[in-house]
């Protein structure tokens, strides 16, 4: 009864069975009043606002904690909820946000996901296959260097043509040019193939001019946005997902947003981060490192990356997993087994890789996905 | 003459000379054109945009690089020059930002503290000992009963008071009826003691929120304000710092960041983190986990906190440290040597340990400051 007041997060913590015990308790007065027990004379204090550890059970080498915490710790705000669920224990080695369980009023505080999977699925046309991403670099490039590349992409069937998350408002490409010259660009060659191909323009900036250039965006044509909340801020993010002026699915990137999930002991995980975390932040997809590529993601942690995406999440659309960095054409059936249909590729430098030909290279990533 | 337009950043990394030396190759591309540089036709890209290597040797177990990086990479913009310093490297172990070093150009795109250590000592009109700071909490408590709390507070000589950074909108105690009475509370205080005790109301918030709660707290006589940029976003709080309107010193409390600092071997180190990228974005103060409380850096660490608030920085002012997390009356005496009298020491749960007697306990704490 007193559970439906209650949302909850499944922490692991390391330490010998007594130690983790100890993180545990310590976690439900840490994350709350943070304040000596014994001194709080309020019993509603004690008993109610204090987290209450739910359950504990060894699991492999770690322990594994579920602690609940009253619905009104987090006054119904996101960022106070997740003050709530990682604030300064995040500042502590050993322990790690395995699950986040909102309540029904957690869910209630965000919109979450506009589109979701199956909306850049109707906006692109494309319904039974993964679909193709493919990233606009090097940065130094000009406007029409950029253009000429997005239109060899498009040309070629990449579904959803993106800024290089390093491509922000630089002299060699500034914003509002690129935006304009990019969409022009894809919009020719979607009239020529008929496919309805979106851009993504990177709007990562300061909180005043990343919702500046989400209009921007949407005004000049762009099919969907990329954003770096890491950078930007995850209120910012959010701030533009639930603005219905801007209504256009919005790729997440975790551009210096790793030092969350890199150390396998402390941290958020892989599924609670990039899932269930950018869903109720309003991510419609999320971009984040391929195993095997050049970065570190384990084949595990990859496919939790994609269950956080599409499991059952309250009433929260699933997304797509965006896997993407150091993909090649061979690693396309693999990769493709995988993940499965419901996943959007994205390959970079690999699409150039295979040759002079840009569309011709598109069109074997195409044709490598089915 | 070259590095005139360039900035650099110092990484540490681990492996062996060989691994080290091809982390800090591929940390050139990465941070820049993410790009295979042997496909890049551009030769300006090539040798001006793609970092470099600027000096690179052994140090203890790891190596430490210095890599430059182009002034335009980061297009003068704040968001794009952390994408630059770690955008992508956050999401790869072993590397770890151990300073940054930026031009005059990248200086330039920031304001950095308004007030520093300098302008609060002002405020308070405190100038030749440690600040005395203590935390309104545990979470729960009504509007009345912190009004009362720091009203005992500024009787007993505390500083600043600042609300405990849970405290948020929860119905227990609204912001906006909690900052009223408070302030309130503290100007009656300060007509009786004379003293010019400051509260910082906590107003972290999601992105409209923060800024609106700053200006209410503003207008409601508040002498500074405390932010949690880890929940808020960076930029929001660099844009509430860099508000002439709302002009108030800025606590930075480091909730949700602790993963950035939380394993040696990647993320970024105490001294840039703490230090730098907060003057950079505008903190006047720093809380931090204390030495030997609950949390767990070590004396080093702490030693670097205080040395990237204080040390010259472009013309940056220098700011306060902040340690709190477990500080105790007995260690006063030792923490003051160690941190000398330019820091603010909290005090939050170890000040009603002391006793039923308040106003007696903050008097104490005052005395052993010295």
């Amino acid at each position: 009864m007193s559970n439906i007041k209650r949302f909850s997060v499944i922490y692991s913590l390391t330490g010998a069975e007594k130690d983790a015990m100890q993180k545990a308790k310590d976690i439900c007065v840490e994350q709350t009043i943070e304040f000596p027990v014994d001194l709080v004379k309020n019993e509603y204090i004690k008993s109610n606002i204090v987290g209450r550890v739910e359950s504990f059970k060894k699991s492999g080498k770690k322990h594994i904690a579920e602690i609940s915490y009253l619905n009104d710790t987090a006054g119904g705000e996101f960022t106070q909820f997740l003050n709530v669920v990682f604030g300064n224990s995040s500042i502590k080695p050993g322990i790690r946000v395995e699950k986040i369980i909102p309540s029904k009023e957690i869910f209630n505080i965000v919109k979450g996901p506009r589109f979701g999977a199956a909306g850049i699925r109707g906006l692109t046309g494309i319904y039974n296959r993964p679909l193709l991403c493919s990233a606009l670099k090097p940065m130094g490039l000009s406007v029409k260097e950029l253009a000429d590349m997005a239109y060899k992409f498009a040309l070629g069937g990449i579904d959803i043509i993106k800024d290089d998350h390093g491509l922000a408002n630089q002299p060699f490409s500034p914003f509002e040019k690129r935006v304009e010259a990019v969409c022009k660009a894809v919009k020719k060659a979607n009239r020529e193939t008929g496919n309805k191909t979106l851009y993504a323009p990177n709007i990562t900036a300061d909180a005043f001019n990343t919702v500046k250039r989400a209009k921007f965006a949407k005004l000049s044509g762009a099919g969907c946005l990329i954003i770096s909340p890491g950078l930007a801020g995850l209120e910012t993010m959010r701030a533009i997902a639930e603005d219905a002026s801007i209504s256009l699915p919005l790729f997440y990137h975790p551009a210096f947003h790793g030092s969350y999930v890199v150390n396998k002991d402390s941290g958020i995980s892989h599924y609670a981060f990039f899932g269930q975390l950018m869903r109720l932040n309003g991510a419609d997809a999320v971009i984040f490192p391929n195993y095997g590529g050049r970065f570190s993601f384990s084949k595990d942690e990859c496919a939790q990356v994609a269950a956080g995406c599409r499991d059952v999440f309250g009433g929260l659309k699933p997304i797509l997993p965006g896997p993407g960095g150091g993909m090649t054409m061979r690693r396309i059936p693999e990769i493709k087994k995988f993940y499965g249909a419901d996943a959007v590729f994205l390959m970079g430098g690999g699409l150039f890789a295979e040759g002079p030909d840009i569309t011709a290279n598109c069109k074997k990533f195409r044709e490598l996905v089915g």
